[in-house]
């Protein structure tokens, strides 16, 4: 079991997490990420350096941790009244936000610094929890929809897949073209 | 451009980038990869550190470089008689390799050190390859076949997504379902 499955909320452990996190945010944005150090972090934070190396064994860690944090989605996807439309709006919000040089730099510290792979499956439960949302409400309207699994496979995946190693010439269309290609395109 | 796409083979370029290679791959094998150093590799390789650090910046692109190089495909797809054979074959191997501990290892190796996204590309590059040599089969017998992205999108994709993000359960059945939801399960 990884070290941050520890943390109790509230406790000295919760706010230890809470301003190591702000401190690593507050730096990249002043001093920028690669000037990133252990004790400059904190110091800033305001603990000690072994208290930091104690907890998330070294920076690509800690970085990792602060990435996905601010991976996690912050609202429920937009109902737009049908699967097809809730999918689409989703996808193209996804797929601009993790093709975003910010959101590149999240997710390749997000799997970076993630010995034990459980950063990098914490960013695709975020994914499946908003897909799940969008098919609750298509099962609500009586509409026809796939799996989870399946939007994963079939538009996640994709997006994913061409962030990481095949950028070019993506676009938001492309986010639409996958979802059309799940859902179909007389159902609209 | 990256530095990379300046070495001329034969020359002195080249053969420092060999004995650089071989370095790495004797000392991964030796003390693992946790111990690499650049001057350990360089020693090893009768160069100087800051030959290594001039071409290529820090460990982490030698290493990227490193990886992709032992991610390229060794020989082509095998001939099983028909697209579904082919790809199904293809896609097997694809995912035991890829989601091997080595292959592990070697896919974060190729993703991380790389700044400027060309070693990810030369990865997807080399499947893309792969996969048109079993499309140019295909066409050959008259069989009909999908392009090569929509290959990527429904087949290496979903693959590389789970290898990366949510590799719980994976095994080869997943390979072939991935392509009998492409290829249909009537033309075997």
């Amino acid at each position: 079991m990884s070290r941050k499955t520890m943390v109790r909320p509230g406790g000295r452990s919760a706010r230890v997490q809470a301003s190591v996190h702000a401190a690593v945010r507050e730096l990249e944005a002043e001093v920028g990420r690669e000037a990133l150090t252990v004790p400059l972090v904190a110091t800033r934070a305001g603990v000690t350096p072994s208290t930091i190396y104690r907890r998330w064994g070294d920076l690509q860690e800690l970085l990792s941790d602060v990435a996905v944090e601010r991976l996690r989605p912050e609202k429920a996807p937009r109902d737009r009244g049908s699967l097809r439309s809730d999918l689409e709006d989703w996808a193209e919000q996804f797929l601009e936000e993790m093709s975003a040089p910010t959101g590149r730099a999240y997710l390749r510290d997000a799997l970076l610094g993630d010995p034990d792979g459980s950063n990098a499956g914490q960013c695709s439960a975020y994914a499946a929890e908003q897909i799940d949302v969008i098919l609750g409400r298509a099962a609500g309207r009586a509409e026809t929809a796939p799996d989870v699994e399946t939007v994963l496979d079939r538009v996640v995946a994709p997006m994913m897949y061409r962030i990481l190693f095949r950028p070019e010439g993506l676009d938001t269309a492309y986010a639409r073209e996958l979802v059309a290609g799940l859902v179909g395109t007389t159902d609209r």
